[in-house]
This record gives structure tokens, C-alpha cells and sequence, in this order.
């Protein structure tokens, strides 16, 4: 009766300040989280450049996958105790999938998303990862990744990995509202995954768990509006986007002594990156937030008067001014500003440029038509969320919601 | 500078699960707290049978009222801040206004009042209360009184006290929802505190405040349908009621044995109470939930076998089930099951009304009309927050939500 | 793969503020939770009059025994996953053991084991309603028996019910934290249990977990001097064993008309119980937090003058006031403030006795005696904590610390 | 009555986890926030390394700094309720001085100033720090500066800034609690700070406060193993420590293209700094997390094995094994094991002795002789907590507990 110290050493526990303890069991998982691609991750945090408006936002995305993974595992609990048959292989592989959806996520993804990393998004870059390890672990990542591309013929497993109620939102909205310290995104995750069930091989939730559906969009929304797409969060990665914009149209010699071999061969590239090319792969698994953020800092004493600008004022939280309204801005009237701004002020029209600009931010809060939210009522008919008769109006919640910001310096005057 | 032995003991602390620390330093305040009205409020439970249900939820009236208090202090802080003048005297009328607010509740007030308290309302029972305290603290609460009755010309301390976005609410939400456990409920009161202001003399919410609202109103809806109109929750409430209507139906000297002599006061009196009767105000406020569960322990061996069978029940929680409707359950229907239950149980007609019954539950969750909440934008506009272009679908928020129940003892085949 | 309906309703749910959700599939110990017996602890709270103090310990001693039970299947859980057998019998005879441990605990036990419950202690009635029971489920909780008073082979078993580091504290102390909103009472019964083992068929706890261990042993030693015996709550608590010693002496058919049967039997007892005695049991199982504050509430009026104060004072609030010193007050000091109090205030000798009292307050944090806590080491060595080379000064932590404390109404002048 | 919109933006509310919202009125203040010193510590993980064991703990020491300074609200608050006077400029100041307490950490400060570092200590960096700062702001921090050097009269305020119950680990003791998960850590901040007070000039806790502080006490101590000294956190910081070592051993033209100028200056520094360095200060005032960590993960790939070898593993987080012992390993022995392990692996000398190493770990956890903790009595005695007559052995508190570790790398056979 005396423990065998062999029994212990197999365990692995984590520690996680959500959940208390994520504990480990399967030997093919905790490889993987040993690999070299998963610990990256410890290097790009979830939110970006998030922690300069939420101060406590510093989170990483390694958290988040154990978290999303510890999810899975009640999840599976929950069918299995209704019932639902969850083989020992599907749930190591549904595991396994989860763990790995967002191994492809470079740091800052969005703002690298849209400049330097050109024809190729995150998800697929996961999938090109997903299959390199696969092959690096014989095969023993199939079903997984079958689960994770949704040819698994339990549907529902792929569900749980990517749907608009997958595993992934329940763990990263509760884990983003704790860390910014923005309660009211806390969602009641463990009571929506009470409510999950199967209805003819697709999750479904129970009827009675409606109100915390309602609860869970309306949380996200909030999420969304107040931290997602916070308009000074998005001054941050827009100036990012710009720096790295302007780091790749005079990109020289001096620059690229602030890089990393692999940083700087991203910004040298001129055509998009065709998939699945292994050479890019490789370059872009070494990329973290570190290249980037070092790279920021030593040009803040950049030669080009515009990239300088730009750095120092993210390193120094001299962030742009934000103005919003329902209506898009004027080309026009953007171009006067642009020009009256670099006449007061003697600078080129180029920093006027990257120093004045307008987006469009679109949020949708659900859709009806991609993996969407059912409802299993007691009679056994199973209604999408959005004719469940409540109190949203899906319409718009569905029809996407756009805020146009114009971002400018302190101390222009319009 | 060594530390005032005096200046100790003015500050008063009491401890709480939710705020942690609420200090009194007004010896008004503190003796309206220590008088035997509001210790009174100790022995009623916030939730009444609730309990059955949601196991934590003891917690009791006294408490939520020092929390309300407290949070109007925070409230009147972030107003203060914002430039709004509220003077000492102002705060203290206030505070003790809503301090008081829920004074004149009795036990189990719902039961109560559509049964043995006939022709007054728990709201009005508080007026009497406090125009009562008010004498007997010589003119004291005058100008609590006129915050409390909305005629204190600064409107918005009344609303704090009592609207649709009052301190009330902001701290029964957070509180019912800490002690059932039903996170999902839990709303940012400390953020929605932050984005009050005052336009024009009424309380209005900052317009960036407007998720967090959004989040406020679906979490009230989802603690009406989750908690306060559960279904197993309402089946102890109303067989609650059935006791104290049967109690009075067939009271005599065996029932008055097991109540205290203002309870057997309430049972014997046949006439509405008029409004203000000063001898039944002093027996209403000797009533607690000990009166009345006492009363029902004793009564479940009453000869009476409806009322005994009825009394067993809510002891033993052997609830009545209940099946939900979106229509309304017919009178015929109902007769039949009755008599079909009268016979088959070999009990009589009247044991069959009392155990098998209809009700409907109806919830609004919002209304535009009276003491509505208005959004400030930053352009100075004021829009009430159905006009503010964002996802409910307020005509159906306002329409009344109706759910049918019928109430059935176990083992009957329908 | 449709769900089916009745796996379903096989699991039942209860939801609590602490775990979150507690979820039973075992039937037989649903159907204890449903018994009479043990539904009645939910009319008794886990902290008796504790809530004048802080008032938000209303919990009851149900929900505290669903938490154990909760916190019996994690620690069984942990000490499968090292190798440890517990075969699905002996999980479900430990959860049986540990639901029942408390299940003849009376209303504000210590104030009436001291007063009318002579002769018998708690733990001894729970024993006896534990055997009535499983006579009840025909021998079905035999083997919970075993566990309960120790006779079963394994234990480590009786040591996770009852022993210095048993699951009923790991919950109780959490809970009780929780509930007053001492947070700093706040116990890692998480980590603890993740720590234990079992060496040579008792329960120990890997060495790596000392220092949660002394923390457990800090924490419990505050939550006792903050809470347990905080002199505010023994002065509440100290009156109402005054109050049922008077109405005993004092017992007439006045007094016996606020009296449940049962609670007038007690009163009128003139003999010890003798053990095992049916009847007796039979009452007391009837007893609870009503009969007690329900008597109270109606003696306020009582003829005894006596008896009436203390009454009053209890429902009122009023409570006595506290002197403490680390030595004894003379029996003659007392005898002198005593007859000065009754002179100056023109009140009985009677009523100077019960308002102006002493208590001895003795509490013990550890003891190595009986059923100790085991630390095991890496090299296989098992010390007993207070050998382990840690901060404690264990001698005193044995020791048993003593406070005196003198209790007397406001007014009185020394 | 309208607000005012400028009144609303001199008010900066920062969200932290921790507190909800932490809020500035004082220009002064907030302009010190924005100063790119203080943005700095942004940039700078409060725990180091600390994150590769327990992976929520990314926070950054920019929000412990606030986070510190917000608690000296409370105390200052607390204080003046007390009768103990604290003018408007003493509260700016004691808040700017605890604000900048850690402005002059650098990144990984314990690793840094045992290396590369040499003959300066953090305290002092922050010392000339916030010199310059004061003459930036042309001396608005002279009382700020002297409360933080002890040299202002009321001695108290230093004693919150830095004593051993400063705000500083009350603070951090909370925050590391929070983001490690390792909830057993969690200090009553707040309660401990309701219970301070001020005797003679200095500093106090009032009696009633003993158990907090004997928690606080053994929360700190437990913090200590479980989290600062953890075996893996410091193979994990000794690793980074030979990283250093090393790199400054072999710096040539290769390794410099991974550093910043200022990394690459104090890399090739050969004499200590002398205090006060106005050039080196500018330097050391650009460093921060992103340096290091860039320059590890350039090094991985660096000519030097040795360097590449320790890089690798601590990206790759294949950390150094620990062996713990009470008693030193000898000299002898450990030259043994290094030597063995270059001949069985086929490596350098200099690896074996950058892979093998030896460790002293001590910890004290209260000191009776700077800046003690005094306990004041109701009958106005005062007592070092040590003398207080409590449950701790303060002879071992005070006597520094030490532990030997041994660091190897896996796959070495003893």
C-alpha cells in the first residue's frame, strides 16, 4: 500500500492561477508540451499589445492552451457522464487538438498578420505545424488531426475545437477577463459545459442552459468593445502595424542589425508566402515576441525619421489620439489633415502619413450560418440560439457592427 | 501623534463576504443599525426558500442593506469627483435612505403578501416604518425621507435609492449571485458605479458604460429565470403560500398553539389592513422567518391533513415537480387532474387543489417608462438606453415574458 | 448518440458557492441526502449565532457536508492516481461516512451540550442516528460504519473523516472563511489533498507540502481566535446557554407554550440520557435553529424578569460586554461586581448572576498524541509534523493557550 | 449640475486585477507614471524567470508599483481615521516614494547584480534614479526622496515604504499569489492594514491584528520555498546567471550582434561601477527583459558550445535536475561528478562545470533587529512581535534556514 514513487513521476501538474491545477497524465501529451514549438508560446502573450491599456494583460498563449486543453477534459467528462461514447483515443486526440490549435499563432498575430507575414494565415501556418509534427511523432498525431480539420466523423469533437461555443473561446474569454481585470467578461464556462450535449452527432445545449448562452454572447461582445478592440489598445497595434509597415519599405542595412536572422528575412521577403513552404516555416517558428519588441527598441534611435518616431512612441506609451464615430471619415478631409499637420509642425509628409490615419473596426457578435450555437429542448426539437425566441436581436447581432477611428498626435489641432 | 483611543472606537467595522470591510463613522447611522427594526432584519433570510434550491443562499436582509449602504457611499464618491455637489447632509440622508429602503420586509414577503398581509405592500409598510423611526429619532431622517419618497429636489439621490440602475439592485445582484454560486449573475457594479453621472439633475450612465449595461440587464434576466423565478425555487414559494391561505382557511385553537401571538393575529384578521394602523405595524414587525417556519414544523402533525400533508413537504423537501408551458394550462384540464388524483390517491378535493395547481410567472426585464436609464454621450446627447442602438431587442425586454407552471405531486400519471 | 433522457436525470446537481458545482450519480446516497434526517441540517446553521458578528455566516451545516463529501472524492481521486487502492465500495462506504459525520449535531451544539443535552455527546448522536439509518437501508451503510468509527482495515479511510487533517476541516474552515469573509482564514485544501499519500496504511503528506501544512495549522489557529472563539460570538453564545440554564430552572406552562414538544421535553428532563435511547433520539432529531429562536423570540415577554432580559438582549442585539486577561478573575472580585450591580441597578442577585459571568477559554492548535499528521520524505522516512524542523514552537502549539474572559452589561462601573 | 467634462479628465483610472480600478488625481504623480522610466518597468516581469514553473506569473513591475502605491492610499487613509495626521504634501510624497521603489530594478535584478552588474545594488540604482528624476522636476520630489531615505521626521512613513510590513511586500505577497495560482499565499492586506496604527512616531499593529500578522508571517515564509526559491525557478535563474558568466567570459564580435549597446557596454565592463555614474546609469535605464532574452535566443546558435548548450536548454526550457540536501556537497565530490560526466559525454571541462554546480539557498524570515514589527496593546504597551508571546520559535524565524542544491543536467549517473 505504499505509493510507488514511479506512479508519481507520471503525473505532471501545472500550476494555473484559473483553474488551480492542470494536471497531466498521458505521456504523448506532455511531450508535446515539452517540444520546443509549444514552449515558443511562452513568448507570445495572448493579448498582444493589450497590457498597455490592461495593465495585468501579460498572459501567455502557452496558458491558454493548457487551459483550453483542461476544458476539453471536463467537456468530455460531461458527455461521457450523459452518455455520449468518447473513446479513450478520441479524447487523448481531442486533447491533443486542442493543445495544438493555436501553435501556428506568431506574436502580435493580427498586426504581423496584416504586413509582414503576407498570403498565409495563422490557422493554416497551425495546420503546416500540426502535420510537420505529426510526421516528427510517427503518426501519432492522426486522429487529432482529423479532429482539428473537422474530418473526424464525431463531429462534434471538431466542435468542441472550433465552433462559435468551442473549448478555445470558453477558456480564452474567462482567462482575458481575469487577467485584465475586466469582470464582467467572465463567463460561466463550467456551467455552459454542464449544459453541453450531442443531438444526432453535433454538440447541442441543453435548453435550460439559455440564459448562460445569452450570458456567454453578451460577455463576449463586452469583451470585445472594452478590451479586443479597445480604441487604444488598437492605437497601440496599428502603430505597431505601421512600424513594421515602414521597417519593410526602408529596409537597409542599419536595420537589420536589431533583428533576428529570421525577423529580417520576413522583412526582405517580396512575394507572399506560398503554403506549406517548409524553409518559411522554419524561420517563422523561431519568431516571438522578443525579436519583435527588441527590434522596436533599438530603432527607436533609428536614421529614418518616421520609423524613430514611430518606436519611441510605442516604448514610451505616447500613444495616438483616437477619434470615433459611426461614420467613415473622409478621404479628403484626412489628406487636409495630413497636410496641415506636416506644415505646423515641419515633419515629411510621410510622418504625417503614419501619424494620421483612419480604420474600420468591425465586431460580429455571432453567426447563424458557420458552426453554430443549438439548443436541445425536453420534446427533443433542437433550435438555433437565434430563433430560441430571446431577447436579441439577431439581426444585428449577426449584421456586423463598424466603428470608424481616426488616430492622430497629441497637440494636433483640427 | 500616538493613535486617539477615542477616534478608535467612533468606527464602527463589519465584515462582509463581498466588500470585505464596511465602516461606519456616522452615530446615527450606527444607531438606526443597532435599533431592534433593523437587527430584525437578521433573522429574514434575503432569498426566503431559495435555499431549497441553491444551498448557499442563506444570507439574510441585514446584510444587503449595509452592502446597498455601502455602495452608495461609493457611488456618491465617484459623483464627487465628477464634480457633483452632495453635501455631508446629503450623504448621510442618503445613505440612511437606503439603509432603510427594505426595512418594512417581512419574511418570505412574497408568500406573505398575496396571503396573510392583505391590502399593503412591503414598500409601503417600509414608509410607515420609516416615517415611524423618523419620530422616534425626533426629525432626524426628514430629509432621508424625502430621498426615499423622491421628493428631495436633487432627483438623482432618489434614483440611487430606487430605479431601474439603483444601489439596491447593484448590490442584490452581486450578492444573490455570490451565495447561490450562480457566477454568471455576478455584474460589475464597482465599473457601472465609475460611469454614473447627473445631466440635469437626473443620474445618467457614461455612454462608454454601455456593455457593461447591456451586461447588467442580461445578468438580471438571467437571475430572474435562473434563481428568482426557478421553477423549484417558486414550488417551495407557492406551497408556502398554499400553507399560510390553508392555515387561515381552517384556523383554530390547535393551530394558535404553534404561533407567536402576532402571527395568530395576521390569521384571524379578516379585513385588508388599513393603510398606516400603527397597533398592526407593531405586530407586523415582530414577525420574522423564525414565526413562520416554526409554525409549519408544528403544523406538519396538524389535524388538518392538507395542511399537515403541505407542511411535511416543505420540511422533508419532497417539492411539488412542476411542467412549463408556453401556454396556459386549461381550467378543464386542470379540474380533470384534479379529480383524477382525488380519486385515485383516495384523498379529498381539496387536498387535490392544494397540491395540484397552475401559476404564471412573468418577467420584465426592462422598463422605458419609469425611472429609466439614460446613456450620456460624449456630445452631450442624452438617449434612454432602448433608443441607444445596441443589440436587445427591447420591445421584447419590455413586453412582459410570461412562463406557465403546473404544479404536481409526485406519482400522479398524467 | 442522442442523449438519452435518463442517464440524464440519474445525476443530480447541487450548486455551491465554493466548488461551484457538487455532482452525485450514486443513488443510495442521493437518497440520503433526501432523508428527513439529514435535510434537517439545512435548518441548522454551521456557525450557530456567529452571524451578530459576521454577518454573513449564515451557512448551514447541509451544505458543509456536501462540501466534505465533495472534497472525500478529490482526495480519493489523488491517492488512485498514486497507486493507492480504494475500490468503488470503499468510495462510496467514505462518502456515506463522511455525509453522516455531522448528522446528529443538534442547533448551536457546544451552547446545548452544555445545558439540556446532558450525558451525550454529539459525535455520539451521530453515531446513533448512523446505526438507526442503516437499519433504515438495511445494512447498506455498513461498511460506512466501519469507516466512521475506525474498524475498517484501511485506515487511511477514517483517517481522511476523522482525524487533524481530515476533509470535514479541510471544507469547514474554507467554508467558514468564505462565509465570514475572514479571507485570511482561506485554507489550500486543494493543495493538501494533491499532497497526500499513505504509508503503511495511514494517511500522510509528501514532504513537499509542509509548508501548506503550516499554513493549515496557522490558518486554523486565526480562524479560532478570529472567529470560534472571537469574545463577541461567545458572548451571544455564553447568553443563550444562560438562557436555556434559566428556562430550565425556571420551566412553567408559561414558558412551555413557546416550546416545540420536543424542546419542552429537553427542558423539563431531569436525568443524563442514557445512550442509545430511541425515544430521546427520536426528539432530538426534531430539534433544530427554529424551535431555539423561535422560544427565545416569545420569552422576551416572559414573566421571569430574568429570563426576559437575557432574552431580549440576545434578539435585540444587546449583547455583554468583554473583558479579557490571560489570568483568572478572583471568585471574589466577581461576587463583589456582581453585588454592586444588583444594588446600584436595584436588580435581583439572579440577574447580576446571569448578566455578569467568567469564562475560561482554552484553545489547542495540534496535538502528536491522537491520529497526528505524517510528513513522508523523499527517502521513505515519516516524521510526525512537530519533529519535522519546522517554525513551530510545538510545545506551545500543545499547549493548550488559555484566555479569561469576564463578561458584564454596558453601564456597569468598575 | 452638470458634470463636468474637465473635471473627468483629471481623473486616471488604471484596471488592475487585483484591485478593480486603481485611480490617480495627482498631475504630479500621473506624470511621473508616464515618465519612459517608469514605463520601463513594463517591460520587466516582476518574478523573472519564475513564469517557466508557474506560468500565469508574467506580471510586470510596473503594476506592482502601482499596485504598492495604492495601498498606501489605504494606509494613509487608515492612519488619518486614527487621529494620526498626514498632510496632503506627506501623502504625494509617500506615494511618489513608494511609487518609484523599484525604478531602479533592472531585468532578472538577482541574476544581473551577482554578474554582469558588478558593485551595484538595485536599491541604489533606484536611490540615483529618483535623484535625477527630482532635479527633472526641479525638486517636487525632495519629500518624497526623504521618506524614502528615512530622513523625514515622521519616521512612519518610511517604515510603509520600507520596513517589515511595508506596502511594498504587501503588495507583492498579494500580486505573486494571485498570478502563481499558488492561492495559499494570500495575505489579508487589507485587514492587516486596518489594523496599523502609529506609536511614538513609529509605526505599529494594533494587538487584536496578532493572527494576521502570524498568517502574513507564514504566507511570506511559504511564498519563499514554494515560489522565490523554488528548485526549478532557480535552476532556471542560476542557468541564466552562468549564461551571463559565461557570455562575458567568451564576449567577442559574434555574441555583441545580439546585444543592445548598452548589454554589449556592460558585457565588456571590466572595473565595478562606482556609485553614481551618471553615463552607466543612462545605459543600465534602457535595459530590460527584451535584451536578455533576445540575446539567449541569438546565443543558442553561438560558436561558443558552452553558451549555445546552456542558451538552448533554458529556451527550450530543459532545465538543470536539483538535488536538495541540509548539508553542504563537498568540494571533492562535485569535482568527481564533473569530471565523470566530461569523460562520459564527451564535453568540455568548462561545460561540466557551467552543467554541474552547487548552491546555498538561505532564507530568514523575520529580523527583530531593522525595522521590526511592534505590537501595541489596549493598555498602550508596545512588543516586538517576536517577543509577543505566539506560537513561532522566532529564534528559527530569525536564524536563517539554509538548503544545498545541486544542479545537473539529465541523463548523469551518480
Amino acid at each position: 500500500m505504499v505509493s510507488s514513487p514511479q506512479s508519481i513521476n507520471t503525473i505532471k501538474t501545472f500550476n494555473d492561477p484559473i483553474y488551480g491545477f492542470i494536471t497531466i497524465t498521458d505521456p504523448l501529451i506532455f511531450k508535446l508540451i515539452e517540444h520546443p514549438y509549444f514552449q515558443r508560446l511562452r513568448r507570445i502573450t495572448q493579448l498582444g499589445l493589450t497590457n498597455l491599456v490592461y495593465g495585468g494583460a501579460n498572459h501567455s498563449r502557452f496558458q491558454h492552451a493548457l487551459g483550453a486543453m483542461n476544458l476539453m477534459h471536463s467537456a468530455i467528462s460531461v458527455l461521457r457522464d450523459k452518455g455520449i461514447e468518447v473513446t479513450p483515443e478520441e479524447e487523448q486526440a481531442s486533447k491533443i487538438a486542442i493543445l495544438l490549435h493555436d501553435v501556428g499563432h506568431g506574436p502580435f498575430s493580427h498586426a504581423l498578420e496584416n504586413t509582414i507575414v503576407q498570403g498565409v494565415h495563422h490557422e493554416s501556418i497551425s495546420l503546416m505545424v500540426f502535420v510537420k509534427l505529426n510526421r516528427e511523432f510517427e503518426g501519432q498525431l492522426e486522429m487529432a488531426l482529423d479532429i482539428y480539420d473537422g474530418s473526424h466523423p464525431k463531429h462534434f469533437l471538431h466542435q468542441l475545437v472550433s465552433s462559435q461555443l468551442d473549448v478555445d473561446r470558453l477558456d480564452y474569454l474567462k482567462r482575458d477577463s481575469f487577467f485584465t481585470g475586466v469582470t464582467e467578461g467572465v463567463i460561466g464556462s463550467e456551467r455552459i459545459i454542464k449544459m453541453l450535449t450531442v443531438v444526432n452527432g453535433n454538440l447541442a445545449v441543453e435548453a435550460k442552459g439559455i440564459y448562460s448562452l445569452e450570458k456567454f454572447l453578451v460577455a463576449r461582445r463586452l469583451m470585445y468593445w472594452q478590451v479586443y478592440l479597445h480604441k487604444t489598445v488598437l492605437s497601440a497595434e496599428y502603430m505597431l502595424m505601421n512600424i513594421l509597415i515602414r521597417a519593410k519599405e526602408v529596409f537597409n542595412e542599419e536595420l537589420s542589425k536589431a533583428c533576428s536572422p529570421w525577423l529580417a528575412a520576413m522583412l526582405q521577403q517580396q512575394e507572399p508566402t506560398s503554403d506549406g513552404d517548409p524553409a518559411w516555416l522554419e524561420q517563422f517558428m523561431r519568431l516571438d515576441d522578443y525579436d519583435i519588441l527588441y527590434a522596436i527598441k533599438i530603432w527607436q534611435h533609428a536614421e529614418d525619421a518616421v520609423l524613430a518616431e514611430l518606436c519611441t512612441r510605442l516604448i514610451e506609451r505616447q500613444l495616438l489620439k483616437t477619434r470615433v464615430s459611426d461614420d467613415p471619415f473622409s478621404a479628403e478631409q484626412l489628406k487636409e489633415w495630413r497636410e496641415k499637420y506636416a506644415q505646423e509642425q515641419g515633419v515629411s509628409k510621410d510622418m504625417a502619413r503614419y501619424l494620421i490615419f483612419t480604420k474600420a473596426v468591425k465586431n460580429k457578435a455571432y453567426s447563424a450560418e458557420s458552426e453554430n450555437i443549438n439548443i436541445l429542448y425536453k420534446d427533443g426539437a433542437l433550435k438555433d440560439i437565434s430563433d430560441a425566441g430571446n431577447i436579441f436581436r439577431f439581426a444585428s447581432l449577426e449584421a456586423q457592427e463598424t466603428k470608424h477611428f481616426l488616430y492622430y498626435p497629441n497637440g494636433i489641432s483640427f
